[in-house]
């Protein structure tokens, strides 16, 4: 289902088949694990069996004298440069931290972190090699739970980190890496204001982002200093500028060559064996490659952060929201660097709120290192914010969609963090999911519905785009973005509709750092937004260009030519030529023309709402939850391939309900992951799923030309509340704690019984 | 030696490393051979054993049935199209031709011709497999001298091959492809003012490029069409446009992605492997990979026509040409399209002769069809020229040097073909000869002298370039040229001289075809003249972009900062950034640069003349021939990069030498090739040689930003008749055969010695 907005487009809102769909869905298109190169090497990551030592020693020297060894490498063959604090597109960590990471140092502060890398000729010979490095670990106390590492006396990971209070450095060495607060209005004379307040407690586990592909490196470091590598990543420059730092080296010496990518969803923006890869590859001569292992994706790359938040609301006897306060602490894992930010944007991001605060604090624990996972911290904080509206609308007795429309953000809403909303469609999404049908199905017994909401914005950043084109019409689009989520066919979508061709006739490429300008990352839901406004640019680019050459053609002015109905045209007579007629010309009227469009849009002006209607089934003795119906409402801004806008949508309410569910890093005190594989890490299958319903709204963006809104990560926001809100409604039983297992839930029946 | 003129450049005449030097000395460039992907197969080619024959019939069952063959095609598996005339950059071809030298059909016309593919699991089954087709020829008389094949009666290899006498198809069948003239002036009338005539008849040696690597592809053709091929060309773009001809497939769904090339010379343009490596992917669904043996690169891709050549020249008593005639007959192998265009206006261009006239033929005999060979079709015309220059010169008892400069072509000379030179440096390369030291040194016994001068003009076709700014202002470029002879370096320098950086701060990248605008092949002596042409255009856009953030930066207006000295100024105030630091502020005035430049220049405008002094001394009892000195001069316009000019230079005359003493395909009277491997083809190694001495001539080509001349080209063209002149100054006999092999020296002697 699709609610139009209007516009006459003729690509844009068609459902072509994306570009490399046929080479995915047959096995043709070449991921990280394809590369093959003469000479190269097999190479495995030693990494730390304690979630918490200090390293005493590292003796390679057994390793590197097994037959068939190439190299070894520790934290020792990093060059030694200045620590600082270094921007990732995504987020800012200082650059000890990252290296770190990479390799340990002198501690390890999670387990699996990387400790030393070989590479042989054959991954046996490395792996045979692996077990000779001699490492001396004095083991130290773990902790691996948020509010226990902010505790006075918790083991402290790092001896140098010192608590940022609110911008500034305090000293004091803690594992609160920092606190950060957004205050709006008076939040005391709000709550003395508020008839009814409620205030919960919420805790969240870590999960990981689930991808299908492990991570992946293949570097090859030629004599001269030119370092390439090929990797699946969600951006090849952030690649590039991170192994720049992690090893000193220029970015001009390093291209970076980015793969298909199977799944992503924020967990490949952070490089983990890119900089081991190379450095095996310049100490060996060889090409060298590095793939993970499905134990260490969960145990050495970055899962979204555990938390601990609560929530604290209350509205006035009309029901409207008159205060809300927030205070959310999130798990960052081994090194700082939790997107707690984003978290205290988003909390209240869905209502008009006039008094607020936000607390939110970034807590180093002995997990890996936390990276972003679609719409990072928002939806912890979703969790907890939608179960204490649900509860405020239940105590004034509305129903649920109705309380949010009445205090729902719209455009002039001022925002916790000081924000005023351009035009947004929360207003829009909310009132598409009243009118589905879905939400006036009858329940049975046991059963409970259940809605949420939840925002993320579009960050903007950096993307190129050029385009090149062919004397048949076609068009070659290259760009930087990697393609995660059909974005091939929404960049090159934008790029037709401004022709007046097929999206059939863009042939979208995805190169190297080498060879389009600086793209930053595919994350923050910006690439169809900013790469598709590149894409926008260079369209325009082009056909400015074109009209001069039919000017030249027809000897007449180029004022006297329009472009109109995918035609050029002279104004002054009847001569017209189509694009791919004037494209057979181009040789004959100066050669190539080559369209460019580099953009760094406004961050601010998009943003997206989701919302969910859930219908849950109960089998009370064994406390399973069964989700029987699900429907998500989304603003889409403009859909640009509506298939797949409802594919990130379903998408992300998957992961929403894994998370909800079943997802966690299940942790032993001694801080080691016990559940570190697929069958044990139980993420929904189909089996599990209901089909998920969807609806897309068109509330189009003022600042993207086709009115585009980013859609990859709202989706996930709203699904964990909205599920507990159906617990509640087939049980009567709030629960506060993700995820929401068998166990949980019939301790809460239990529990609900006894009272 | 060079020859400088004067302008005050700071990157351009420099000697850096070149870019892709130490990958290439060390072994890690990547090259055609290396490509391996997941699941490829690979193939085998069946070629024609006989050089003429009827095809009648192929049975490929039983190879089918072989285990481990994944895919057997032949001239069947091509697409049914209608025949047409097609333009590949270097010169025109009938698609028919073109396809029945990838895969022959009703027959095949050179022993070598492709006849069939299999594609297995290895090589070795597809070789046994090779051997299990079955194919019924109808051996017929073969005919492989360019004069046999013209004569009435003669085999035909063409049942529908028509003659094109001056632009008029006749309709007579013959294997006289095409009958082209020039006339310029009144010849009888010129030949009856001289005083001294001398008409001399030549023969050639079909030889061939000798580049080191073999011919390769691989290819991938997805189940949408999509279409992939790896490949070692000259020119990728036209690699894919034969592929899209021969396949009849749309370009837009080939992408052509260009690997290192171990040389190519002109041999590297017509596709041979490529579309039958596609069909064997299609048919079987794996990426397939072709490389072929050397007896194939001999046999069966383009070494350059053998040819016969007549020429008559007449001068006044002043020693002024007054007349000059040529009758011109190339073999163009199995299929017509000798680039004897070229050779016509090529023949005198070196004079100013005012009266002339030259007659040139395409004639097809039982070889392989030729392909372009540095400067095609020229150094058998200059071999024939200057060895009756030197004649006349003798007989008017004048230096040849001095007679040559008397006759130079100079500014406003007209050539046999119409075009007026612009300025040019044949005056200054015969000045520099005679100015250099080598041309004065004594003779000893059996020792002779000989010189001779060659000319070629630049292609300019079409180039793209595009520039994207790093924020540690170095820049990356992307190209579409095939680098053979060190075109990164004098594409990136011409790109940093305009933004006054260093040549290592930019990173040139060569390109597949999806990723840069269309680019002809590196050929025609066009890449550092076009290529290099469009990255000026680049920087200057790159410029005019950071002119605007630097003037957004200071808040003035943009007309108001100039780019000086490297560095943005504004020129109302002290306010200056050099390149690098305003790059690194481009992340907050905007965003990405990319410049690009986009050219299609005049071919008409550059040309380079080279010439030589060449020294041998004779064994007069076994006719061996020794180079002992071997100077030559040449017009580079403006040498961007010397060592690499001097490169083009060496190599050049290298080649000419062993064309000029060794190389010949050796064929018996059936049409088989009876040395086609590099222990019988003998090229000349460093022990054959002397060190080549070099002068670097600079008379700027006006129809270029820095003067530049493509150089690659000319260096080949005079060796052969300065040798031949050098022979004959050591022993009194002139020989007018390729190669000057011993037995005709002696032979030449001998008859000098009876006469």
């Amino acid at each position: 289902m699709t609610t139009t907005n209007g516009a006459n487009y003729k690509v844009i809102g068609t459902r072509p088949i994306r570009h490399d769909g046929i080479d995915k869905v047959v096995g043709r298109a070449v991921y990280g694990g394809d590369v093959r190169l003469p000479g190269m090497l097999y190479g495995q990551v030693l990494r730390s069996p304690h979630a918490h030592a200090r390293i005493r020693r590292i003796d390679t020297s057994k390793a590197a004298a097994v037959p068939g060894v190439r190299a070894v490498v520790t934290a020792d063959d990093l060059p030694a440069v200045e620590d600082k604090r270094m921007d990732l597109g995504e987020g800012v960590v200082r650059l000890k931290y990252l290296r770190d990471n990479v390799l340990a140092s002198d501690k390890a502060v999670y387990k699996g972190q990387p400790v030393a890398g070989v590479a042989a000729v054959d991954l046996h010979i490395a792996e045979e090699a692996l077990a000779l490095i001699v490492v001396e670990y004095e083991v130290l106390p773990p902790v691996v739970e948020v509010r226990q590492a902010m505790k006075e006396g918790a083991p402290l990971l790092h001896e140098t980190l010192t608590t940022k209070e609110l911008g500034e450095d305090t000293k004091n060495k803690s594992n609160v890496a920092s606190h950060l607060r957004h205050v709006l209005g008076d939040l005391a004379a709000g709550f003395a204001r508020a008839a009814v307040v409620v205030e919960r407690e919420f805790n969240t586990a870590t999960v990981h982002q689930g991808y299908i592909e492990p991570h992946n490196a293949t570097a090859m470091w030629s004599l001269d200093g030119q370092l390439t590598i090929w990797t699946s990543t969600q951006g090849a420059f952030a690649a590039r500028d991170q192994v720049a730092s992690v090893l000193d080296h220029p970015v001009s010496k390093i291209k970076v060559v980015p793969q298909e990518i199977g799944g992503g969803f924020g967990g490949k923006i952070t490089v983990y064996l890119e900089p081991v890869a190379a450095l095996l590859s310049r100490k060996s001569g060889h090409p060298v490659k590095l793939i993970m292992t499905r134990p260490d994706v969960f145990q050495s790359t970055g899962p979204t952060p555990g938390s601990y938040v609560r929530v604290k609301m209350g509205v006035d006897q009309s029901g409207k929201l008159v205060a809300a306060e927030a205070y959310m602490a999130f798990e960052a894992g081994g090194f700082p660097g939790a997107e707690i930010g984003a978290g205290a944007m988003c909390v209240f991001s869905c209502y008009d709120v006039p008094n607020a605060q936000v607390d939110v604090y970034d807590v180093v624990v002995n997990k890996p290192k936390s990276a972003p996972y679609r719409a990072p911290c928002a939806p912890q904080a979703a969790f907890a914010v939608e179960a204490v509206v649900d509860e405020l609308a239940e105590k004034l007795g509305q129903d649920p969609i109705d309380f949010r429309l009445k205090n729902a953000a719209k455009e002039g809403t001022r925002r916790v963090d000081g924000v005023v909303f351009p035009r947004i469609g929360c207003v829009e999404t909310l009132q598409a999911l009243k009118d589905h049908p879905n939400y006036k199905i009858p329940l049975g017994p046991n059963q409970g519905r259940g809605v949420a909401i939840g925002y993320w914005f579009n960050i903007g950043f950096k993307s190129s785009v050029s385009a090149s084109v062919n004397e048949d019409g076609t068009v070659n689009l290259v760009e930087g973005s990697t393609d995660i989520g059909g974005s091939r066919a929404s960049i090159a979508m934008q790029f037709a509709e401004v022709l007046g061709l097929a999206a059939e006739d863009i042939n979208p490429a995805v190169v190297d750092t080498n060879s389009i300008g600086y793209t930053d990352v595919t994350g923050g839901s910006r690439v169809t937004y900013a790469t598709g406004w590149a894409a926008y640019e260079a369209a325009q680019d082009v056909k400015a260009q074109m009209i001069l050459r039919a000017a030249k053609l027809w000897e007449v002015p180029a004022d006297q030519v329009e472009f109109s109905e995918g035609s050029f045209i002279h104004k002054g007579s009847d001569k017209k030529l189509s694009f791919k007629e004037l494209a057979a010309k181009l040789d004959d009227t100066g050669g190539p023309v080559v369209g460019k469009g580099n953009v760094k849009p406004n961050s601010g002006v998009g943003g997206s709402f989701a919302a969910n209607i859930v219908d849950v089934e109960l089998d009370p003795e064994t406390g399973k939850v069964q989700v029987l119906r699900f429907t998500v409402a989304q603003d889409a801004g403009k859909a640009i391939h509506p298939s797949y806008v409802e594919g990130q949508m379903q998408g992300g309410s998957v992961q929403g309900i894994g998370w909800a569910l079943n997802e966690e890093y299940y942790y032993t005190t001694q801080g080691e992951m016990a559940n570190g594989s697929y069958l044990d890490y139980r993420i929904p299958t189909s089996l599990d799923l209901p089909m998920i319903d969807t609806v897309i709204v068109e509330v189009p963006n003022p600042g993207h030309p086709f009115g585009v809104r980013g859609v990859g990560e709202a989706p996930i926001v709203p699904p964990m509340a909205a599920i507990a809100n159906a617990i509640y409604g087939a049980t009567g039983a709030r629960l506060n704690e993700l995820p929401m297992r068998p166990d949980r839930v019939v301790a809460a029946l239990q529990a609900q019984a006894a009272h």
